[in-house]
């Protein structure tokens, strides 16, 4: 998935379309578009950068997510009549009727995005995206565009740091649509947290749109839902996998496993939930090659881990192979422990080789830090499922990524500001990151994404107190358009007092600069936007 | 707005089904759903809550909001010939091929929904919403249900905060699509915080769907895109209000004006950017009853407020009325107050008593915490712009609802954790709230919102530490129906822990309570799906 495949993009366009109408922007854009209009600067070539200030979750990095979104809705940017209408409404009585008819015609034919490949590695002040093209349209993309980086690379990040932290062999299920900020929150969320390092999400539409791998069985309203093993039904349709037996009494046949499980661990099955072990029998009937139940609804030593064990003999003695169980409250590192102790103790027992080897899945509100725990504590986990604390990035809920005006007709623009962090650097910038080993160039982003985090040494990736990666700046003293930087006076002023200056770096010897630039980055990529 | 007027509801049904389709799920309730229909139980009535276990910002209280989202999901609900082949390809290759059929054929048409009204104040574990129907459609709409109200219901209750701390007299600004989780994210946070309390969004498209006022004029991006007044055009024809001049040269009368005002301020003219004059001076040609500038895009003191004085005091002249600033950066408060000294001199000096009244806007990463200062602090700022801190939430970025199975049959259903905090309380409950005084049933939700909170004791609206509002549970042990909780045997003992036994408030006397029933809330309503 990752980059959208030819066969989902129309199926994407029209989404974004959908999800972002070219009226989802601020009000601003179009008061300024309209004052450059009528002031005959709307076609002034202007330049763009986008990036974020402070590199999100007291991290040294950040992954860049959100530019194939941001194509498909540079390549659908228009308005239509109702929305030239409603425009025409809420702008100022004194707007020109002209400048309505101008909005109609508009679209990024004018328009080019260089950018940072979609899931790279990426750093605070770092251009992630250049937009050029006439001053008006490239103003009025700011909002759209900032929308839909700013989430996406802020969740993808953050789906990053948690693999980072669970380690590369543990399975991560990515699960918090109902917790996400909004529908689309959730649907971009299981996105980009495949991309940033998930393997699987329990979000369907995700799954039908980009071919993401889904998973889920059971919630504990299904276990609730069965009170008795009347509710069990049709009670003698499991056949065997291999075809031997018809006609199987499946309630009488776990009974039986049952009892022996209880013996085996010399509990009492006076605490044993009938309505759990109905609620077990009645999936693994539905499903009998899918059989993995929550086992804590009533309790897990002393129901649900024994009425599993039952059902899933069972279905070994019928040839089918049980998946395994999830655990959902508690402490799941001890659980797990225990699960799989009475696992190996079934195996042996029974021996049933394969039982000792079933999945433990734990989801309960996991967070970074309970998930670095889990490479701490002793415990079984196969599989985690992360919900909440993933999706809404509880930790820092927005990367803070800005959109700044840094060249208009060929000459540098600059912002100061009362906070001298919310000033720019002036003028395009050329991107390099100098690199030990070189990655490679592969197709696929998911992979691009741990390939591009292999590249930062583990200092820089550490989730508490990384050492921070240098971000240098240089600036061209000696490049003769210096007569561009009209009005810019305080300038030079400022980048000494802000920047490093004079970074002697071989790999600057042969750099043609054409004013300022930035050093430290991976290879800039062009993309140009056609229609 | 609120209440989606009949005009908009086409075009929010199906914005609900662009955002909300029918596969915006966990795969698990289908799984599920496959059970219940495979163990022919897919038609028993069932009952789910949905609430949420802890008030939200460490507050006492939240608000209900996504309700009319819900009604227009519900009615919706549908699954397509596209979206049942996707399932088939997902699901277990064992699943019945009659249960894509089943599915093809469902919709809400038995399913009820009782909520309280969209507005509301509410408190953890009160039931919001009881969605009852055939058990395997409501299992169904557990996921999207949860998704259309924790979000609004969260970004409901933290603009409420924002104006608790604001106080009423301020205007409030949303204006945080930039930094939303996703479009749609952003979409939902100008429609619910307008409905908790603010006064406009900069939201266009919110705007064109909900109706919400749109306010925005300016980015710093616009004013450095200038650099001298050769780019202001046309330089002439800005004509006075009152139709008396003709051909104007604005720009020599706003430098006459920008002399006078450095006089009457004893500053030099040096540091001012011509540049900035150029952009306020264009912005003024095209919107001269809008004009209200950023004045920090250089410095306030030194540029911004000087070259906003000489083209307001312009405009003036030529009997048009400016309206005011903005601050974007640093201590605004400080700021503020400088700028309104300077406003009543220049109102003095020149006899233009509106000048003294101009607005003052602040935008400047404003948190709850910064809001609430502002309320302690000397300061003019007149409007509040808020965005990330407002849409993202940072404080919780997720409320946590959690939709759970309280009946079967008519028999209650109580789930059992190895987090005590996460049991249920079984069976349907009825919702009251004891009020000193009776708020009144307005029809727009926005005012609704503000007069379900004034019912609210100030004890419990305090931002920091607020006295708990108390949530009572009533069992009751007398009514005669007690061989429904067969199967709930620990529930008593579980209930005599957890909860308020024997509330003896008079208000329970007439109360007829069918098995359990909680205390304390407002009046349910109930809304039918209509089909």
């Amino acid at each position: 998935m990752a980059a959208p495949s030819s066969q989902s993009c129309t199926a994407l366009e029209r989404s974004i379309r959908e999800r972002v109408p070219t009226l989802l922007t601020d009000l601003y854009q179009f008061t300024m578009a309209y004052a450059y209009w009528r002031s005959g600067r709307h076609n002034e070539p202007a330049v763009f950068e986008l990036f974020f200030r402070d590199n999100p979750f007291g991290g040294s990095f950040s992954l860049f997510s959100g530019m194939h979104d941001c194509l498909l809705f540079l390549r659908s940017f228009r308005f239509t009549d109702e929305d030239v209408e409603y425009l025409r409404s809420v702008l100022p009585p004194a707007t020109d009727p002209a400048f309505f008819l101008f909005l109609r015609e508009l679209d990024c034919s004018g328009v080019t995005l260089h950018s940072v490949p979609e899931g790279m590695v990426v750093f605070a002040r770092v251009p992630l995206m250049e937009v050029s093209g006439p001053l008006a349209v490239v103003q009025l993309l700011e909002t759209s565009l900032l929308c839909l980086v700013n989430y996406a690379s802020l969740v993808c990040s953050n789906a990053a740091r948690f693999r980072l932290a669970a380690g590369s062999r543990r399975k991560l299920l990515e699960m918090g649509l109902r917790r996400a900020q909004g529908p689309d929150g959730g649907l971009t969320a299981s996105r980009y947290t495949y991309v940033g390092g998930f393997d699987m999400t329990s979000n369907v539409q995700a799954g039908f749109l980009f071919g993401i791998p889904v998973a889920g069985t059971m919630a504990h309203s299904y276990v609730t839902s069965f009170s008795s093993l009347e509710e069990v039904w049709p009670q003698v349709s499991l056949l065997a996998a291999n075809g031997d037996h018809d006609n199987i009494d499946l309630i009488s046949l776990t009974k039986g496993w049952l009892g022996r499980v209880c013996e085996l661990l010399g509990v009492e099955s006076g605490k044993i939930h009938e309505g759990e072990l109905a609620a077990f029998l009645s999936y693994a009937i539905a499903y009998p090659h899918n059989f993995l139940p929550v086992i804590d609804s009533y309790s897990v030593t002393c129901s649900g881990l024994l009425n599993f064990c039952a059902v899933a003999l069972s279905l070994f003695e019928l040839d089918y192979s049980p998946l395994g169980v999830r655990l959902d409250s508690g402490d799941l590192c001890r659980q797990s422990v225990e699960v799989r102790h009475v696992f190996r103790l079934c195996s042996e027992q029974f021996s049933i080789p394969a039982f000792q080897s079933l999945l433990i899945v734990g989801t309960n509100n996991i967070s970074e830090y309970s998930m670095a725990e889990l490479n701490k504590k002793e415990n079984e986990i196969d599989v985690v499922g992360v919900g909440t604390h993933l999706v809404t990035c509880t930790r820092q809920p927005s990367l803070g990524c800005v959109y700044k005006l840094v060249e208009v007709r060929g000459s540098p623009r600059m912002k100061f500001s009362e906070d001298p962090e919310k000033s720019t650097v002036p003028g395009r910038k050329a991107v390099y990151r100098m690199l030990d080993t070189e990655g490679e160039d592969t197709a696929e982003t998911r992979e691009k994404v741990q390939s591009s985090i292999q590249t930062l040494h583990p200092r820089h990736k550490r989730l508490q107190e990384p050492d921070s990666y240098i971000v240098s700046f240089k600036v061209c003293l000696l490049c003769g358009d210096m007569e561009q930087r009209r009005g810019l006076d305080s300038l030079w002023y400022w980048i000494e007092r802000h920047l490093t200056l004079g970074h002697s770096h071989p790999a600057f010897r042969q750099c043609k600069c054409t004013h300022l630039y930035t050093h430290t980055y991976a290879r800039t990529h062009l993309y140009t936007v056609r229609h």
